[in-house]
């Protein structure tokens, strides 16, 4: 089994000109990411783009290794443009040929720090849902009191839920933190403004109900304060709410660094505090940046697709690369497949 | 008009049962609000409860004063209490009582750290509300980059909002913001996910639409991040939302102490560190500490209502009392009747 696993090769494609920083950025991830990967680990990755471009900065890096593989995009899909549009203008961008390479099984994964909306509908349209999934959704890290990470979902993709859909939000929610976080039985919770069953509106206290019947490690509502607390492992909202808190904590991020900066500037005292204590408070603010993740994932499509930040560095790519292996590892899409058609297989996989 | 300011007399009613730690809170709130008062301030304080008990604990704080009196009343509302009860079954309560004599004339305003749910279906129904008021709101304040809170509405009174009932949270906060923050033209931010017009809901939509046509100083949709970094002064949202990322801020206080004790249980060095810059830290943490604004207002109604936080200490009820006095002294009441039915004078109201 174990040298079943090593010879596998795991080919991710890379979206090099999606990002504010691309292609640079985005190559040197790439090349970050195959110098420093784990020993064993069969990786090659795909740099979908301008052909010329790439190979003139990557002649430039000198690297002579042959799992750097470039596929000529010659069109781009910028921030600004229109999402759905990117199917009908942009076929020949490197969004759009990424993509088709993950649908066509060339590539095991697709990673893009380029536009997260139309990253999510060219996803939906030319990966197709998993079959028993609604809704296609994205979940986020965020940072806790814990080690480890809390999962939010959904963060934007979809503003105006049905129940079922915050219910299979749940389901993809509790395996993908149990394959990637290693946790046994994820602790889901529904974001709500009171903890009493008949809190919130009707959509949540019908969610509540299917979340209650399922056989997940439902702990009931949560409250804001919550989620940092990490009340929860998995927590469970409409994409409005999802996408405001995680800017809000985005904003927690960068409130801190101002005020530091403020009181550094205010007095010499207050400066020399805080470069004292600079070391524990960087490990400390070092969770509410959300470059450490890298990217997130987009689940419920066929096909495993990372999402990063636009401003994402080469650290946050080479992670989004290593993230893409790894949810190819685990099966998570696999699992969520079994779990949402219910048969003996994905009993056990709720429980897992 | 100075003479005539000074020997106006602000009666404020206390709910001095209502608090987790009442009656013991609100006794010592009221006299430090009493002797602490600006020199000048004609101040006298209404403690609605239980006469024996609250007679027994002010002989012991040996308080001499005329400024401070007993309204009895024998029963209490409590944190369990199921809000819409209280005016069928809770008639003799603190909470009762004391709005009642507000609605009365009786006095200038009420304050309670009591049940808050309560608090505001009380206030809706026995001081109803002002006219042109379509719902009642909780406006709270936020921590933020500026030397001045941002105030944020609505936070939990109405999960479920009609863009009309934006457009007033908006008119409300705004004079609200002008008048006791001392703002000129307080900018209107609509909690959204994106700036453009077209995002969020149709709500949403529709409520910029509003907002885009009124007089008022609107800035255009905000995300989560701007709250914090200030990008508007008022932040016009659902109480869902709202109350959401209220909770949220709290939470981001809560860890940090978390973070703060964890760390340096960790190590002796980072222990020392953060013990060094405790000065400064302690500073900018102030801001996210609910405690220090004391209380926050109940907008809409007939009558000035302000509400704590159940575990307020006697410092939050002291400026619960100072609050309430000044948005009597400020008129926001009569100036939101006036921008809601619009006439002349309204006009130079909203543009404040």
């Amino acid at each position: 089994m174990i040298g079943n696993e090593q010879k596998r090769t795991f080919r991710i494609a890379l979206d090099a000109m999606g990002g504010d920083f691309a292609p640079v950025n985005e190559i040197n991830g790439a090349l970050k990411a195959l110098e420093e990967k784990e020993p064993g680990l069969n990786l090659e990755i795909v740099l979908v783009g301008n052909e010329t471009k790439l190979k003139s900065i990557i002649r430039r890096a000198d690297y002579s290794g042959n799992d750097l593989t470039i596929y000529n995009a010659s069109d781009v899909v910028t921030m600004d443009d229109d999402p759905t549009q990117v199917l009908k203008k942009k076929k020949d961008s490197s969004l759009y040929i990424g993509m088709d390479l993950l649908a066509k099984g060339y590539v095991d994964a697709f990673v893009s720090a380029g536009n997260t909306g139309a990253v999510l509908s060219t996803a939906t349209i030319i990966l197709g849902r998993i079959h028993g999934v609604s809704r296609p959704t994205i979940a986020s890290y965020f940072p806790s009191f814990r080690n480890y990470p809390v999962i939010v979902l959904d963060v934007g993709a979809n503003i105006e839920c049905k129940p079922r859909f915050l219910y299979e939000f749940a389901i993809m929610g509790s395996i993908y933190a149990n394959q990637m976080l290693g946790l046994e039985h994820p602790r889901v919770g529904l974001l709500n403004i009171g903890e009493e069953e008949t809190k919130g509106t009707e959509t949540l206290q019908q969610t509540y109900e299917l979340l209650k019947q399922s056989q997940m490690n439902f702990i009931g509502n949560i409250e804001g304060r919550d989620v940092l607390m990490a009340s929860a492992d998995v927590v469970v909202c409409d994409g409005f709410t999802g996408n405001v808190i995680l800017k809000f904590a985005e904003g927690v991020y960068s409130l801190m660094k101002a005020k530091f900066k403020q009181y550094s500037k205010k007095s010499f005292i207050y400066a020399l505090m805080l470069i004292i204590a600079s070391p524990v408070l960087k490990k400390i603010f070092k969770d509410f940046d959300y470059q450490k993740h890298g990217g997130v994932p987009i689940l419920g499509v066929k096909g495993v697709v990372i999402v990063g930040h636009g401003k994402s560095t080469p650290f946050a790519i080479q992670n989004m690369i290593y993230k893409a292996v790894e949810q190819v590892k685990k099966e998570v899409n696999a699992r969520i497949e079994n779990a949402l058609n219910p048969t003996a297989i994905s009993e056990q996989n709720l429980k897992g």
